[in-house]
């Protein structure tokens, strides 16, 4: 691939197993029977935080309803400070196997220790490593030996270069159902959270054989830039989105300002049907 | 406006002209004949430089063809190295008057200096401040002064706050009529030229009521990226583009590495108009 | 603390432990008999990896001949390839073990996992968390259960905020004994590796009682630039150094471009024990 | 010079004036009698802008009487509102040249546009180009063919390639007389106004043999941040100071926040001394 020659990418010259000539049409990566990387946009949705049986059911209704085929939900949760809401936990992993059942959405939850993987795994269907970890090579080992899925999102601070590293770590164990995640980087801009860096996703397209997706809500901050930072992603060609949506953004007990209501969620989504069928893909 | 009191923007309180509140329902500038801002997506094109008559007329004949309203090409070119090529000063603001003369389309040029006001003034229909004038206050005030409507591109570094303080210069003036344009900004990432920020998009429309058009060519420095970031960028919600266009992009004095063939200009215009259908805009 | 209070620490309200209030006087950390945080300033020095206990000793003897009081060097490396050298692992915490029985120097060395942590701790005197593990809240949690003091190095793009929350976990989990290491942010210069981060030092000084050292080695990744940064990084009050050194930098496994060679480091122990002088400090 | 060949400075191997090689030995700069590059640091200081005589004399006076050489004050502002205080324009060139004909101290003042150039050179002794206007390159053309020096600040995002650059421009228009400025980067950190990068100054040295000082003022933003920072920059190696100095900072017009009072200036004088005779230096 002439990308990969690319001065800016010299360093990637030891990719083996990420780098796009290594599958040339791409990867479709199978979650629960949700195929990522094909035609077909999938849309992961769900809380930030699993809270409680209620919430998480009433997000995970109306987030299928909408159209969503995979559910988002944290039992841990990385956060700034000690003192702030970490998760449920085990708790959380309970109710989300319960949303499962009741839904038959797959499920994608955030593991940020290698002694979690054990009972993450007896839930998840996707196993989701956060930019906080995305250097954290023993994690990524870890989940390079799984059976699952993995959703790797990029470090906020991490050159393209080194978050296909980051996966090439994954793939190397044996797991070759990586997913990519731009979730916005960090720069001086102070009006939104991070900056979401849509020029990632064409960019790892052509680096890479593995599917793109990008995070709005992380990537802003902010929930009223969801839905047209959603749509410009699917535009540059994403393959898919995870979006946070709680059905009480106020009482979100974190990341409340970048969540979306229901209502909000499926007046985005089909905005984005209408975009992905512009550009030559469906929901 | 609630987004101007956002603690990341305070320092905003102070724009009084450039404020979405000023004009809630949103400005359309006018450049000769041609309307920025309002429902049609208006795309300017043409060549980094002004190199011959020859060159200028297959740009401009290629992208009005094609459909863009307005052509762009420097007589004066900021180089970072004083060895390079600085264009052809007013020789290239004659072609660019023969260029208008046969094709009909508004011309779109920077000055660089107040003492090129005059000069520019006789032949452009929009003035553009380049992203290192954007803090050259005694140029915004010049071109305030200005009959002339005004084509502000972000600074490289350039908060968005910053950003609407320099438009606010401009408008201060008594100039009405500016246009902003998100252009990239500097990161850490080294794949890419610049990084484009279509985060900025959004915020700009919640913020100012002034039109936001989004360059992808500097943005990413790669012109096989510029087809889905345009399209990203009207799915963001921006009122226009501005592109690179060579004959020969392998020729070009500058910037050949992120032009468009005309070939290839004419691919992405027809998906800007689907992308730009999907979102109630159209070309 | 004013500064605790200054609009862009508000996040840092609920620091209890780490800020500087908590212990006005300022913390000292005893590392087996050496005190980091006093009036001294402590250079921990050794190479980037444990190699061979050849390799280690020639740099142990040097670095202690030349004044360092602590001898560092990488077991368990993270690296952005899983194609690099990876560290000896147990047979290079071995190493250092011999190296201290013959210098008697204490042990800094980094663990990237928990699980790592008996291991490490059987060795180590002073246990590093890397840049690449700041945000790892699992293993935070663990070293702040440990008995032994704890290196903790800013994340590569960590806000000072966020970088004095990580020491919070720390210090939440009952260990007392953390020291700050700047060492590099990442920002968009390409000519040095990161961009170290001096202001951090009286920054970090004023908000926190937590000693804080400075790694000019990654900070710059030049070995030239190494003695002046050094000096710098006294002049601004830091309470130490962790300076990478190999007996042949030439030949190094990892780091080469970054390392001393012991005259050089001789001859930066001498101009830092001259500005430290000069601000009241001494070796 | 091997690091003009670093890959990361490929694009200076047009350097033909700014570059080492050119002058191995380094360059002196005399403004007005004060030798700047040469054995002895040079400390410019005064206040941010230019207010009244009597506010320019108690900073003029007290900066003299602790070592300052150059007097600095702005007459024309940048600012980033046009509704802040934009300086007292020719009524402060007035006051410098007063205030020169009083304390015998040679004044550097901005010009922010070729048109200013005639009357601020009437008064300064030198030049000085600030951030907003490193890329400006009519200006730097204009300053290029002036027979006073030159003191060029980086800009705000400018990488030091390009920094380099701006000064050949200079050069090349026949101005040897260049003093170069580091004043801080901006970066993700949001406790310090700029991020004031001294590894800028170790690097300079190495590719040019211009003079290189160093603003902790603007690159800090908080005065207490200033002295430690200064002393920092000539530990690093730089050959100057420029410091804001006010004489009731409480009440300063602009850039109160980060200006000395005579008191702290004088404190600072005599730690930067003790610093500079440990590198083998002296004010």
């Amino acid at each position: 691939m002439p990308a990969v020659c690319d001065p800016a990418m010299t360093a990637a010259s030891d990719l083996r197993l990420a780098c796009r000539s290594a599958h040339p049409d791409g990867t479709v990566v199978d979650v629960r029977g949700v195929a990522v990387g094909g035609p077909a946009i999938v849309v992961m949705a769900g809380p930030c935080a699993v809270e409680s049986l209620t919430q998480l059911l009433a997000a995970a209704a109306a987030v299928k309803q909408s159209g969503a085929r995979i559910l988002r939900g944290g039992a841990f949760k990385p956060r700034t400070s000690p003192y702030d809401f970490q998760g449920l936990h085990e708790a959380g992993l309970s109710l989300l196997v319960e949303a499962r059942a009741r839904t038959g959405l797959p499920i994608v939850t955030e593991l940020m220790d290698a002694r979690q993987l054990e009972a993450v795994s007896a839930c998840a269907d996707l196993l989701q490593i956060g930019s906080r970890n995305m250097h954290n090579y023993a994690l990524l080992e870890e989940v390079g030996r799984s059976r699952l899925p993995v959703l790797l999102k990029r470090g906020m601070s991490a050159t393209l270069n080194e978050f296909l590293h980051a996966a090439e770590y994954v793939l190397k164990g044996g797991n070759d159902r990586v997913i990519l995640c731009e979730r916005g980087i960090r720069t001086f801009e102070p009006s939104t959270r991070s900056t979401l860096d849509l020029n990632a996703v064409p960019m790892l397209k052509r680096l890479t054989h593995l599917p793109v997706i990008v995070d709005p809500s992380h990537g802003t901050g902010h929930a009223w830039m969801v839905p047209p930072m959603a749509c410009a992603a699917i535009a540059a060609g994403a393959d898919g989105l995870i979006v946070e949506v709680h059905h009480d953004p106020s009482r979100a007990r974190c990341d409340g300002a970048q969540s979306l209501s229901p209502e909000v969620f499926d007046e985005m989504m089909r905005a984005v049907a209408a975009v992905a069928a512009a550009v030559g893909r469906r929901l």
